[in-house]
């Protein structure tokens, strides 16, 4: 499983700020952070960008590219600042991403062909609401991948993401536990191979002590392992989750990890 | 998933001790402390007892059920002690186990059709071998069904033991990967619903620093749930692994799953 960090998040005070400055030192120190601690992809969410939303995406992507190599997931609403992003980008691009809702099935999934890049696909009805049971989930998996490839796409292209849900929500365990079936049966559902990937951090997000939101953590991170998820997005200096992807590869021979964590901070 | 205790056994030296001089009290408290650590069930380990087979087994037994009504797993390879154990049990008692070994099918099946009880199957070559991988281990898991329904045994009956092995063998990945796929798809394989159990402590036995051992088992444990697996025979006080059965618990709704842990020492 490969970790992306979520990290570079606009909800940050110190990264909205620097986006709003254009100051680039507080998210190349960041980038570097992560990337130490084993990161191996980076997903850049600056918000929607209302303002100025070419510049300022253009201005970040360049500043994370200036420090690092490693693939970049461009991650907002915006289809103008999604544009720039992927416009300057150098490194591998994700666009992060496009679901079931009009507006993002016209502006944003039209870039994925246009930039020849990775493109994730949100299992959110038309209007975002989360289907709840696996067969809901799974029939929205097959219109997405419909609508995916009417756009004239290739599968491996494609990386769905079935939206992890907190746990403390009415409907979080069935919703969850359907994550979990639809990963494990996304290829035989689509008839070809479909990476996916998954906000782990999402399951335990709420009120909750610290040591149930790790333990909670641990303890779905082998499911979507063994399930076969291929990425998670999460926070990267999280060490006992990121321990538990470790142990994961090492119980599931998952050669794509193979990255030197006892040589990290 | 049920806990199946595996602390009653006679590598520990007391209770090898309380075996031989069958002297009641050492066994009790070593019971009374694992129900109250939430042991669902109690397994029964005396070894082989090449002495006195019959008086020891009728001893341990009685003593065991004098202070639980929990059901009883009657683990030995000697079918004069499992026939003793049998006879005198009134608790639920559950056969452990046989394998594709012929002596265990001459010597212990048998017993579970004249007990009308559960049995345990090891997925074990006729020379005790271990499979490898997936496709022998279904291949041998429908071979033992063969053997067990031809014996006019019910699906219902049997209980499945893919046996882990430990990591640190030389196929020991690719193995316990083989017992996860198994597990998943035992049913449809043999086209009934039959239970299944696992010894998790065996993943991460041998020479081991501690906390990876816990580590290991807190991340095979949510695998082994996920996958389905319905009994772990365990060490029932260690609570970092009984811990985590509880929240995979949580996590895939298991309604077997219903001891108030919160209440115990």
């Amino acid at each position: 499983m490969q970790i992306i960090a979520d990290n570079l998040h606009i909800v940050r005070p110190e990264i909205a700020r620097a986006v709003e400055q254009m100051d680039p030192e507080p998210i190349q120190n960041l980038v570097n952070q992560c990337v130490r601690y084993g990161a191996q992809a980076i997903d850049i969410n600056p918000g929607p960008l209302s303002k100025e939303a070419e510049a300022r995406m253009t201005f970040i992507v360049e500043t994370v590219q200036a420090v690092t190599g490693l693939p970049l997931m461009i991650d907002t609403t915006n289809p103008t600042a999604m544009a720039a992003g992927l416009r300057v980008c150098r490194n591998r691009a994700i666009i992060n991403g496009f679901s079931m809702e009009p507006a993002k099935i016209e502006g944003i999934l039209p870039l994925a062909k246009q930039y020849d890049v990775d493109i994730v696909g949100y299992l959110l009805h038309h209007d975002s609401r989360v289907p709840i049971d696996a067969d809901e989930m799974m029939g929205l998996a097959v219109a997405l991948f419909e609508v995916y490839t009417k756009n004239g796409l290739p599968p491996d292209r494609l990386i769905v993401d079935p939206v992890i849900t907190p746990l403390s929500w009415q409907d979080g365990v069935r919703h969850n536990q359907s994550v979990l079936a639809l990963i494990r049966s996304l290829d035989d559902l689509l008839g070809a191979p479909v990476r996916t990937i998954a906000g782990v951090s999402n399951l335990a997000s709420g009120p909750m002590v610290v040591g149930r939101k790790v333990a909670l953590e641990q303890t779905f991170i082998p499911m979507l392992a063994a399930a076969g998820l291929d990425m998670a997005l999460m926070n990267v200096m999280h060490r006992p989750s990121v321990e538990t992807i470790e142990l994961c590869g090492s119980l599931l021979e998952d050669d794509v990890f193979a990255w030197p964590l006892s040589s990290l901070p």
